[in-house]
């Protein structure tokens, strides 16, 4: 939303490469430059202050009233109330949306976000791929930036990152539910987290350590499994377990605590009898489940909800509230912890 | 696909109304025109087999290696599925798929199909929402094709119809399930339908019928219920069916078994002690239930594999195989139908 601070023609000037060079790479479009080349150029992109004129982007482009949600795994029941909510705002402000799948790949983030760039779009409701490293998730911003196209970051998030974005609060998250296998008399807890790379996960075992703290009890890294957030990760974590010392499992989404319990059951053991489990994300399959998963709540569709109505005031430049937008997520009991 | 037969100016004098008026009502373009006056031009341009332009339509038309994928609710794990399946046969093909979801209304499928044209998509996978009753459907697909739009129905289906076409046999679907049941020494089976006037539904009940005849049980139409393919419809049907004599349910979709299971456990009875319970989709969660769901399985992922890839042979002008696809259902025997 700045002011143009420098053009194409003065990364050029700045880095010796021609004007075709240049725009190729900041506009991210397909080529054969290489990597080094590249790394140049957003270098001296970044140092210049580089950013497309959005005027002139914004004369030559008209409203289609249409805008895309870009979302990891629509598959994930997670993902698919965000869309309801995103999708719900649209239809209450006469607008139009559009999935995007991108299988938590970042490649096919890029491939939509350049798609959705030709076909016009007003705007993009932004969740990154699970695979996505700060790095990454600052190309996928930069290459919507430099296109002049108006986007809200959802759900995922790296703090180094300076855009619009709604989030959940998942330090607290975290910090929810060891808590409360603690008051339930908990101190052997083990993790099964999601990719530690993404600020999500990291920030839900960083809530499980302040809880740890506060109760003097010393965190063990060793009972901390890691993988996507999908079921095979918690199918994983229930076998690289099996040798640990544990009373209670907290799964960093509800789809983890699923492959837990499956496992769980295979091999003859009931929750909560032989293990308390607490999920995260609540979403809808948690609460018909044999144990009814308690889990930590995540306003997922008000979430959804809110990134769209920002996206709509950005596009339609209407004053900002503040770029990041914070939800708190609460902890839901259910049957699926014991007292020990 | 077929030659131009007659055209706008043909369908005006035959009917007597301006050329405008015709080309608003035969485009769906958004007008005031009287339905009547709508009815006389479609009658006049089905009597007169008009139908678009389709090469002067591909000739200003670029391929954007982009298609839709319109779906009635995204948040159904079956559509998920079917979605996943379109998605992976267009990334085999160097193709993009968005998704658009109707939330099941009509007036969202007429929608989306004008804004794909508008963003010039290369086609579309159509699963037609719940409330389209053939009228309705028959509205879209002419639609499509009066915009020269290429288009694959999947999933949901009008016999009335002459569209190209991917979908399941639901009478054999509907057939195994009470042929299970009745083996299984059941005799009063009742069915917890989606609606009525989507074919799937009532072919499901057909097979539900062929299988009682064929055993000689008489039809009891009372023990039918009606509703949405939603969980709603399994707690309304647990209900209805309280006053009522029976020992089995068929849940035409898994969803509407879940919201079943869920309102007899709130009630008190289990699954399957007081009744057994068949579903039909084989969704994701339907294994991992407290009694593993007995259920007809879809080939769901194939279906919307073989939907693109009939999508792509259409908009590419290759050589036609048949225009209906069908794909056979299978039983999967869990654990929630006891012998009677």
């Amino acid at each position: 939303m700045s002011d143009i601070k420098s053009t194409l023609k003065d990364i050029a000037a700045d880095t010796g490469f021609s004007l075709t060079t240049v725009s190729l790479v900041l506009n991210h479009k397909p080529c054969k430059i290489p990597d080094t080349t590249k790394a140049i150029i957003f270098e001296s992109a970044k140092r210049l202050e580089y950013r497309p004129n959005r005027l002139a982007v914004s004369l030559v482009k008209k409203k289609s009233d249409t805008i895309a949600f870009v979302v990891s795994d629509i598959r994930n029941t997670f993902f698919a109330s965000l869309a309801k909510g995103v999708e719900d705002a649209c239809r209450a402000y006469g607008k139009t949306m559009i999935l995007c799948n991108t299988d938590n790949q970042h490649e096919q983030d890029i491939r939509y976000i350049n798609m959705l760039v030709d076909k016009g779009m007003d705007g993009i409701v932004y969740g990154m791929s699970g695979d996505t490293n700060l790095e990454k998730g600052r190309e996928c911003c930069q290459l919507m930036e430099n296109q002049g196209m108006p986007f809200v970051m959802v759900d995922r998030y790296f703090k180094e990152l300076d855009y619009p974005c709604i989030k959940v609060d998942h330090v607290q998250g975290g910090y929810l539910a060891a808590k409360y296998l603690i008051e339930k008399g908990h101190r052997k807890i083990a993790c099964a987290s999601g990719p530690a790379f993404l600020d999500d996960a990291a920030d839900r075992l960083r809530g499980v350590q302040k809880a740890l703290e506060e109760a003097g009890i010393p965190f063990d890294p060793s009972l901390v499994y890691e993988g996507p957030y999908e079921m095979e990760t918690g199918e994983q974590a229930f076998a690289y377990f099996q040798d640990k010392s544990y009373t209670a499992v907290f799964a960093f989404n509800d789809l983890i605590a699923y492959g837990f319990y499956t496992q769980a059951r295979k091999a003859g053991k009931r929750i909560p009898e032989d293990f308390s489990l607490v999920g995260y994300d609540d979403i809808y399959f948690s609460a018909i489940l044999e144990t009814p998963l308690t889990t930590v709540h995540q306003p997922v569709y008000e979430m959804g909800k809110k990134a769209a109505k920002k996206l709509f005031h950005i596009i339609d430049a209407e004053p900002e509230e503040e770029q990041t937008i914070v939800l708190e997520p609460y902890l839901v009991e259910r049957e699926s912890v014991k007292k020990k």
